[in-house]
């Protein structure tokens, strides 16, 4: 197609919410002839499935729960008074809680304002309050925010070193819906320790964000935190961004999530509409859907042009591959479904590896993200006439031309600029498109049956560990000999890398000798 | 395969350096039965033509250009004595002017010592130095690094707000091999106004590394910066991490950069066996090839458990991606190869998409990064003899089990820490790998021409504008009438980007009117 063609082909396909300030431009997917027509069906199947799941179905049938995170900024729809209710007193509890705090009240155990804020939490609670601190942090934040996201000891030591004195400073808020999630629950006891070492009381700096009664609400409780906030059994961790799990960091930071609600309510106005030329959330499914054959086919590239977006990738891998990344459909078949997400930012990533998106495997297709504001400070010029922020979407359109010629596709965000409306706004995009596609591919979108897995895989290796370690003595042995002793004769191996990393660390009691290779290696208690 | 005969497989097939603390295990990729036999002649072909690049053969014969950035730890290797003589001196020099800078001399226009480090690069002049900060960063480091490694200007008030005063204490590091690279001249432009705004002269506080005789060069030369450091053309973007480009800022935190080339040093030793068996990045090569079908039908997901790794998959991006993503193999026939790379960190990931890896898409394969120390400090137990670090091992050696039992298949490479040593030997692993298994699928891995189409697009892009800019006036205007009047009528939808663009922004002399509907937008000078 030539340029004057595709721009009456992008005229006729741009989706522009004028409300949001925000468009979507699906002209650079080379969709099949007639492949609407095909979808048509299933994909009026999905809208009447998301009807059903935003009027309280069992959107989630294998977990036997409803999925409630679009009555989060809309509470009258929720489908009973008393959740509409619990919507409205937590958002209203978030901000007086947070506008509290700024003000001193609570206030740190040695007095003074909280200036720092510490969320503990992992997954869902951990992607949606990093992409939100990132895309919106200013100079004037009312608090900074750090992360503890995993069960790395290295890691957590470096942020409370980064912390130092000001821990006395810092309020910890810890995320986990059921309180059993074994990274959040050990960066809590980190927290604790570290805490305590400054000889403060950790339970006077703490705040929980979990499902009621849980064993991080009973902690809580027991502890006499400053607060608790509820997760509801009815969001979904990785849709949690607009319940407390969000809302609470957000605010503390100093955003208005007020705001932050309505972008999502005005989104999930447009992306409600039945129409799929209207609907922007709609054109990305069915644009989703050509592109990886509805099997995942091409893995969905996102690139921000714009470094305060740059974990949208991130935030998005967990969103679309936990949602879609399913062994088998709604009717039980083995389908081995998703799509892979992976991106950073540009122009930066062009001078990585838009080498080989342009020449290399054709196994993708891009989602731009355009903004255009460029700064709220003087522009500079580099050359007459010409700012950094012109470089920026040039290197942009620069690159979805010169994709789009090598046969590459891609879809274009274009957004007036990153605030909490539009961030709300994104977030509910993503979410919407997430669910039709789902629908258009038959899977339960609102489960995560692998994670378990991996969960109990690591509680089967802990319990290895505790027989590896009483059955090593004094004498040297091998990893076969040691996994022999303590009665799991199968599972050298693990044992092998078990011993390990008992022996890598000093203070773990056991010690190495005869080198690394497991054929060498012999391992005794010290 | 039962645990027990894995575990003969994985002792048979694991490859141990001790000398460096590392080893590499491929047991649990599927190998085809004789598919080493096959590969046989071709990796032979691959050793052989690795020992011409490391001897001086013009080794990017595109560019004609020697490749030699294993002379970088190994000087005597180097072709001529002038260049051992070069790289030796380079490196007194790096850490001659670290030790300075260090003590204050140079010292900041107004006294006292740099307390940080802004770098200013893209590419490959970013993302080494970006992984060696994360990765050897402690408490006490000497200066505290930033980058600006982007022309986002929103982005780069991000980093200036945040240096705040101490901008009078901070040394800029501009690096660029061409000096032409527009995002990092915008930055080194940016920096400057930000110390002249603070009352203080960019050039007493900047040092530059480039090609001698650069655009960059020049200005350094002329603005008498404070010094200036060598690119040579024979050492890639993607493979400058040993040499100035990533010594001198590693050397300014504080890293002993002789242990990063040391790391390497040893690592190529190993890499250089051409026997398969014992060599630790053929290993890898092979494992690549098989997954992918020698033609990247796979992705390679990096998952470190260690949350200071967490950018060595945007560094493999580059590495990887760049390197391998060509569309004509070296005979020219038309192949479009590559291997996408992502991932971010474990256990982290396991709460994002690990989801999908197990149930979903089989269109990947895993490379584990365990590191076996723990901790600096003082272990906790989060339970009776169980520490985080045990979980995160723990989660590791679950998910790689749950993953394999799956059917998706995995690399591990596991490390004794994270050092100087390891990260340097981490870097030469795979830069051999890649360079070896470019030789399999037979491509160059030392050019880039697909980045320069980029570059060529957002020039025409800023042309455009600057038309656009001069056939504006008072009336308001469609894109397709002031892209006419410019005399570009066929590219009305590149206008219409530029208008709103423009438009977004203050005092860049655009106004809208009609909305932001291409249809409907109206444009006109004010």
């Amino acid at each position: 197609m030539i340029q004057a063609s595709l721009w009456t082909h992008y005229r006729d396909s741009l989706i522009v919410c004028e409300d949001l300030g925000l468009s979507v431009d699906t002209s650079r997917i080379r969709f099949a002839e007639g492949s609407a027509a095909r979808l048509a069906e299933p994909l009026a199947r999905a809208f009447r499935a998301m009807a059903e799941l935003e009027g309280g179905a069992l959107a989630n049938p294998d977990e036997g729960r409803r999925v409630g995170h679009y009555w989060l900024r809309d509470p009258d729809l929720a489908p009973e008074p008393a959740l509409a209710e619990a919507v409205r007193g937590t958002v209203e509890r978030v901000r007086a809680f947070a506008e509290g705090v700024h003000r001193g009240e609570p206030a740190p155990e040695r007095g003074g304002t909280f200036r720092h804020l510490l969320v503990v939490g992992i997954g869902g609670s951990a992607l949606g309050p990093q992409l939100a601190t990132a895309a919106l942090g200013t100079s004037t934040d009312k608090m900074e925010v750090h992360f503890l996201d995993n069960t790395d000891p290295d890691g957590i030591e470096r942020v409370f070193e980064r912390l130092g004195d000001e821990i006395a400073l810092t309020l910890t808020l810890v995320t986990s819906k059921s309180g059993g999630t074994k990274e959040t629950r050990n960066g809590m006891l980190e927290a604790k320790a570290a805490y305590e070492r400054s000889g403060l009381c950790f339970e006077k700096h703490a705040v929980a964000v979990t499902g009621e009664g849980s064993e991080l609400d009973r902690v809580a409780t027991a502890g006499g935190w400053l607060a608790r906030f509820p997760m509801w059994d009815w969001v979904g961790g990785r849709t949690s961004e607009l319940s407390a799990v969000g809302l609470l960091p957000a605010a503390l930071q100093g955003v208005d999530v007020r705001e932050l609600l309505e972008g999502a309510r005005l989104m999930d106005a447009h992306t409600r509409r039945p129409d799929a030329a209207q609907n922007p959330a709609a054109a990305l499914a069915l644009a989703w859907h050509h592109e990886t054959g509805g099997r995942g086919l091409k893995d969905m590239v996102v690139l921000p042009y714009k470094d305060r977006l740059e974990l949208m990738s991130r935030y998005l891998q967990q969103l679309v591959m936990e949602s879609l990344g399913k062994e088998r459909d709604l009717d039980g078949a083995v389908v081995h479904q998703g799509i892979a997400v992976y991106g950073n930012k540009g122009s930066t990533d062009q001078h990585a590896y838009v080498q080989q998106l342009r020449d290399g495997v054709p196994n993708f297709f891009v989602t731009f993200l355009e903004v255009l504001r460029d700064r709220r400070g003087t522009d500079l010029e580099v050359e007459p006439g010409i700012t950094p922020g012109d470089y920026l979407l040039g290197f942009l359109h620069g690159t979805r031309r010169a994709l789009y010629e090598s046969g590459r596709d891609s879809i274009s965000i274009t957004l007036d600029d990153v605030s909490p409306r539009t961030l709300g706004a994104l977030i509910a995009l993503f979410e919407r498109a997430v669910g039709l596609y789902a629908s258009l591919v038959n899977v339960n979108a609102y489960h995560q049956p692998g994670v378990e897995a991996g969960k109990k895989a690591a509680a089967d290796v802990l319990v290895l560990q505790r027989a590896l370690v009483e059955a090593l003595n004094t004498e040297p042995a091998s990893a076969d000999e040691i996994a022999a002793r303590a009665g799991r004769p199968d599972e050298a191996e693990l044992a092998y890398k078990v011993l390990e990393h008992l022996a890598a660390n000093p203070h773990r009691g056991v010690s190495r000798s005869g080198g690394r290779h497991p054929r060498s290696a012999r391992y005794r208690r010290i």
